[in-house]
């Protein structure tokens, strides 16, 4: 059980599948996430139709409601939310953290209070684990420090608590889980620095984690730091582990991602900018609230497969999306999640073929990122 | 085009075929309600697993948002909103009289503000009949006062003024319509009074509409006022035409509805008490909030073969109601319109068999009807 094999390379790009309980996951692979259990607005068998392989599901979010160990009773979190494919549970701690002012911090976990009614709670590497453990993902995640990534001191301190709760969280997993039906992976933290990212990796590779994640990206530093600190980290990684980037997903980071070696991604953004009216596409993000699309005919996106653009107009979406109805989120997340999903298959056909530098940068020279109109996410 | 074939009857119940431009419509049939061009938070292609044949949108709504003329541009109705089964429009009338001090009311129609940003709008039979061209749906609906049902001077009053404006109607409609393409509805008025409901009858029937509505009727009358209304009206009514019951469609309405002699229901209800958290069930309404259901493993109803019965406990669907998740709606929505939907081809096939009246007797004598509980339409 969870075994990877690398299926081919191309350049840094990898092709790989990850074996799990829950059947094989080709990687490179995108993770849509479902917070609350669900991924905001999509059904399950969507999901599938969309080919998805792995959906996130949040541990901070499960364990204030409805309770990991309700999820448990209900028989996991796989028969709970009706996904049979493998699934992966983050540890908590980049949503406690967000909490700003709502938790303490000290040598052994985080205290803090519910976002829901203001009662308090701590969360260890222990009870991390613990929670991981009732929910039953496939693959779980370390408890650790994500701090700001551009200030040494506060991202060395964090390391060291991120170092000493890793180990704290194997044990647990070792002495209270199945590591043959969980795989936990470690995180690496260290932010901007290369020899932070580097001593950290060192001290996770020396436990030996099925599976490696970058913390501590795309939480305040630039595009370029953010794929330079991706240039100096994934070298130093073990060749034979999975590699996963935490919390990332527009499409030219799944690109530039996939280019610099990561195999495992998630993010909230198709969904979020769906709920929010807006498509991505091939060239960029389109709001359509624009009144350029009142009396459009064409789809969402020319040439696109999904059931939305195979069936209604822009001007259609547009008078979902300003009229409140829930159906433009369904079409616009069907949509989000049906571009990402089949970006990372073309990238892992392209990575197959060899012909992966090509698709990327034909990929990147349509491709107009968002930049400064990107909002910034919102706490926990 | 648009004939209407009776298959068979069962005491006063009836099984036809109604044909339309888009297909037959089986009858006795429930309707779906798509305000503003959606059916909220389902899609069209699980309105066609879900065995709708019938699709009901609001000439007041698109009329505001997006406009009729722009569906019209667009292609019309059906393909704006991709539904390619028979579609029905109201008149707008029920929507803008519900508008109160908003509105007022003359002779020749209805003079009102917006409820979106208070602009100045007037309706007459002739508009709403042009609006209703514009939309293209198959079945269209003369523009009619629906007064309150229990008094009778006012009744009366709004009957003349429906009965002119019906004439008014059909004069536009074979002026500037295509009546092989709609088939235009008379409305019957009269609130709960026999006298001023037959003569309703006869002066439509004298205008040779080619089917009938039953308006004015669940809104305001108790339910066995409405019943006896229903046992006074559908005997005179021809029985050559379909029979259509406006606005109705709680289960025990339907049974009741289909054994009075009505062929065609719409209503909101399956879809917003899904919103609100609610189930319809064969033996009555259930708030998937309550605690009973937090640890409870069974499906929303048992028995049920929809999506949401076949995948999801009754847990589930409560956390995701507490939590606020859009996916409530979708399933609870799937699974309320199912309930309906199936109940209709029972009692359709109850009658060719000639067993409906046991039918009807079982599922009434099962059903706990919500009674008090049941919430008010609101406004619009």
């Amino acid at each position: 059980m969870f075994s990877f094999e690398l299926e081919a390379t191309c350049g840094a790009a990898r092709a790989g599948i990850f074996m799990t309980p829950h059947g094989p996951l080709p990687t490179p692979v995108f993770a849509p996430v479902g917070t609350q259990a669900t991924v905001k607005a999509v059904e399950p068998r969507e999901l599938r139709e969309l080919g998805a392989t792995l959906v996130l599901s949040n541990t901070y979010h499960l364990y204030m409601r409805p309770g990991d160990e309700l999820v448990r009773d209900m028989g996991g979190l796989h028969r709970f939310m009706a996904w049979d494919r493998p699934m992966l549970t983050d540890s908590g701690g980049f949503q406690v953290f967000s909490l700003g002012e709502l938790r303490q911090i000290d040598a052994h976990g985080v205290t803090f209070r519910s976002h829901l009614d203001g009662s308090v709670h701590r969360f260890t590497p222990e009870k991390s684990i613990q929670i991981q453990h009732n929910l039953g993902a496939d693959i779980i995640m370390c408890f650790d420090e994500c701090p700001p990534p551009l200030e040494r001191e506060v991202v060395r301190a964090a390391c060291e608590r991120t170092h000493a709760w890793a180990r704290a969280c194997l044990d647990e997993h070792v002495r209270s889980g199945d590591p043959h039906r969980q795989a936990l992976f470690g995180i690496v933290q260290g932010g901007i620095f290369e020899d932070l990212r580097a001593e950290s990796v060192e001290t996770l590779v020396a436990l030996d984690f099925p599976g490696y994640a970058i913390g501590g990206l795309a939480v305040g530093e630039t595009k370029p730091q953010m794929l330079l600190t991706l240039e100096q980290t994934v070298p130093v990684l073990p060749a034979d582990k999975p590699r996963y980037l935490m919390g990332v997903g527009s499409p030219e980071d799944l690109v530039n991602g996939v280019a610099r070696g990561i195999d495992i991604f998630d993010c909230v953004l198709p969904t979020r900018v769906a709920r929010n009216g807006s498509a991505l596409t091939r060239r960029g993000r389109i709001n359509m609230r624009n009144l350029q699309y009142a009396t459009d005919s064409a789809p969402i996106e020319e040439g696109c497969t999904c059931y939305a653009c195979a069936n209604f107009s822009r001007a259609y979406v547009r008078h979902l999306v300003k009229a409140g109805e829930i159906l433009a989120h369904q079409l616009l997340s069907l949509h989000n999640l049906h571009l990402l999903l089949t970006l990372m298959r073309e990238m892992r056909a392209a990575i197959m073929d060899g012909t992966f530098p090509d698709y990327a940068q034909e990929f990147l020279a349509n491709y107009q990122p968002t930049g400064k109109k990107a909002k910034a996410p919102p706490v926990a």
